[in-house]
């Protein structure tokens, strides 16, 4: 659990770092992650975790550059961990046409069981376990956490959540892929990464999960409207759909006008964090 | 004056575009820039502008994506133009060694006399005159303008503003380069781009032009303390010392811990943009 420091900036009094350490849940490669550490964190205070999951193509950069998120993660006194989207690094297998939503960047926060993707491709159980017990072994952080992400990352939070709910206080996503297995993207990993029985590829569906759930934290989702890839890949009526079935409570905007990039994330990051503090105790 | 989008996004209520367009000034290459028009901009309801200019290797992008600046302008109905930092394209020259400081992305804000740079390197007349026409013909904003800018678009805004008081309401930066004829990015600009004749320099030098100024608007520069610039190549102390000399006031903050990255103008563009609006009328 050796951590290297790769950079550090400060941000609104506080700080963000990257660091880099030898993942063991992901057969031993090197991954870097970043976090926000806000002004509050001291071993005498420490401070919640929102951990955000980044979409297709992503790293742990386009979140802390991009989101605007830190001003108010320093107002709330909130760390924010931002990890990368697949593992990387020699020996980790990548598509062999190099598309850019299946492989590298593309590790859907699920634990591949099919060759040669399950030696590496573990992104769920790094998610839950390994990163969260580095961070809190390290930093002067609580063991109170909530999940959120964007596309990708979002039905990563999403699954995450509904099958965790003792680890997290509260789940949000951006444009989240909310049912995987009927869409392209989600039937390209899973049936790379899990095989070609369906049956397996439930247990990372998050309209299915929710559907199924007996009990779920407070849920926030947002999504645009112009988003490109609604349609077809996103599904959001699916998730309001699954929440009715399970009798669940599910907040789900819609914003016209807005698209999938980060300057959506940004205009509502801020009502994000808001949310996930309302669950954290003794902000 | 043919404009073509490029790229919107719906961002805080407001819309982010990026246009491009030939430049006259520019010896006619195509120019790309990016507007920020904030919810409240329309015909009946002209806005006030803060022009950005951004720093070495930039283009319109880094400071839409990265400052975090475009809630805080959607709040005040302020919008914001973001220039790239030099010509492009066909047949503008860049410096033979390809080097991060000089040619393409480096233009600093002037008007080159020396060949082969002479005939596009004129950013001082596009980003005085023509942008500002451009924009202003365009787009539901009205003839209030600010000018703000990092590093060496630090040094392009208060040059800018120094010289054409009449133009801007107010000028700010962040870690300026403050004194380019008596620092290596400076020297190295101004020998290629004005020749060697320090003299002629002397129109490009914020230091130079403060002192001797006879009105200045109100001025705000941000400078971090950890900025690995700070003493070889932007020597806040120079303005300081002409502000002095001058009989200017000069609002100059050092924060300490802070570097040279967006991380630092994300912290603090809030408080640039507040600064700015004081100055226009009718907000």
């Amino acid at each position: 659990m050796t951590l290297e420091l790769v950079t550090q900036n400060k941000v609104a009094g506080g700080w963000h770092k990257q660091y880099t350490h030898v993942a063991k849940t992901l057969g031993g490669c090197n991954m870097r992650f970043a976090i926000y550490l806000p002004p509050q964190a001291s071993s005498s205070h420490p401070v919640p975790v929102v951990y955000w999951l980044s979409g297709l193509t992503c790293t742990d950069e386009n979140f802390m550059q991009k989101a605007g998120a830190l001003k108010t993660a320093a107002e709330l006194g909130i760390a924010i961990v931002a990890p990368d989207t697949s593992p990387r690094g020699e020996g980790v297998p990548d598509d062999e046409n190099g598309s850019y939503d299946f492989g590298l960047g593309a590790g859907f926060y699920l634990n591949a069981t099919q060759a040669p993707w399950n030696q590496h491709y573990h992104m769920y159980d790094y998610i839950v376990d390994e990163l969260p017990a580095l961070i809190e072994a390290t930093f002067p952080v609580s063991s109170q956490r909530a999940i959120a992400g964007h596309s990708m990352g979002g039905h990563g939070a999403l699954t995450i959540a509904f099958k965790n709910a003792e680890r997290y206080s509260s789940v949000s996503a951006f444009s989240p892929i909310c049912n995987p297995m009927n869409c392209p993207w989600g039937q390209k990993a899973f049936s790379n990464y899990l095989g070609n029985d369906r049956k397996t590829w439930e247990a990372y569906d998050a309209s299915l999960l929710l559907a199924k759930a007996e009990s779920v934290v407070p849920v926030l989702v947002d999504q645009g409207e112009a988003d490109q890839f609604l349609a077809e890949q996103l599904k959001p009526e699916t998730l309001e759909a699954a929440a009715k079935r399970g009798g669940h409570t599910l907040t789900l905007n819609r914003h016209e006008g807005y698209d999938h990039s980060y300057y959506f994330i940004s205009s509502f990051i801020d009502e994000h964090l808001r949310f996930h503090a309302q669950f954290f105790k003794g902000l």
